[in-house]
């Protein structure tokens, strides 16, 4: 990258994010990624914060990309300060702080039944 | 968030909507979803404008997304100020207004056939 | 909308576009549709232009979304000026033009085998 | 387009790129697609740079996108300098630079499973 200004931002937003509460049988379990991508030469220290429809925020799941490496952050196995995992078959969002600019996608990948859901989009970045 | 400038924005657009005729049998049901993300200290009011092919424009469809909360507004289940539904089988596109910046995703979920069709996109905002 | 400035851009970009060949028994035909949404008081005179790996661009197909209205253009029922569809099994890649501002955003159903394959993504605009 | 100004950015990146393992049998073998369209009046030369989790980025991966055409560059039939293809059954992303302006779309077919997961979003724009 050399004299180019380093690409992405610093705040990501994912509104529909849905852990689902089953699986079936299949090479895939059901799980939902945040996958980083950080092009710079500073590792990029990450955290999430969680919205709910029903309860308050949740700021204390934390991540870390190096420099000029992706990261694909599963949310069904990132655990918090406490060791808690990502609540289950509850609609929720996220908010990804960086702290150097990182590019955020988001994708789900759906086997509650027998067959596959996949859908991906880029997260919305704050300009 | 603290002094930061309040994320996302007023208004919002989903081209291609559409509420699938027809659930096969298993865990989910054919549906959308307009998911609502408001980091902001103040509740979000929300009004959708349904266009059609073939018929004036719908505006009498409302929701809340509260202070610092997600909002997953599925639209098998909205109703408007006469207790009407979304039609379904009929292509139609959204607009979406808010009282406050908010960020919009817009997730298709299609059982019609026994297996899943799972898609995802943010929404498109006016600038 | 009133005295707002009119939603949308003018020319719009869907680099991936794919009509199967194939499609399974089942409720849907493997389609793909380009949906437009003219929130303005004009009716939206739509060009397409067609870009391919191997010959050069077709602009022959031409489509309206009137005032007020949404149009979800279905790629495999769409003919040009001579009566002739969009090529099967080829990739392909399309311009959307239009008279006035609007919305686009790409979709996929593919049944080429028993299940769905299900995509979407809003296209990019020219700014 | 003549008198306009080129569509598009010189450099795109998607964070989310992984080439399944496994294929079932079927119509369709597991894929990416990086689909490019180039609407200007000379060819694009493109470089695909690859970023890991766990080991430097790789940079030689290259192609080409002819003036006016599109190029649905297929990830697991590219090969770089050396006539290896990518890495199977690892989490990666891809920057993607251009010496003419392009739009940049990713897509992903995966039959891991007998059915399809069909996923599809723009890639993210250096601006």
């Amino acid at each position: 990258m050399g004299e180019k200004k380093q690409a992405g931002e610093y705040v990501w937003f994912i509104p529909d994010c849905y852990y689902p509460e089953v699986t079936s049988p299949g090479h895939y379990v059901s799980h939902e990624a945040i996958c980083v991508l950080n092009t710079g030469p500073e590792d990029a220290q990450i955290k999430l914060t969680l919205y709910f429809e029903d309860r308050e925020p949740q700021d204390n799941f934390k991540a870390v990309c190096p420099a000029r490496r992706t990261r694909h952050i599963r949310l069904d196995q990132i655990k918090d300060d406490n060791g808690n995992g990502i609540p289950k078959g509850v609609p929720y969002a996220v908010m990804i702080e960086s702290s150097c600019p990182i590019i955020v996608q988001y994708s789900r990948l759906d086997t509650t039944q027998a067959e596959i859901g996949l859908a991906t989009t880029m997260a919305y970045p704050m300009r």
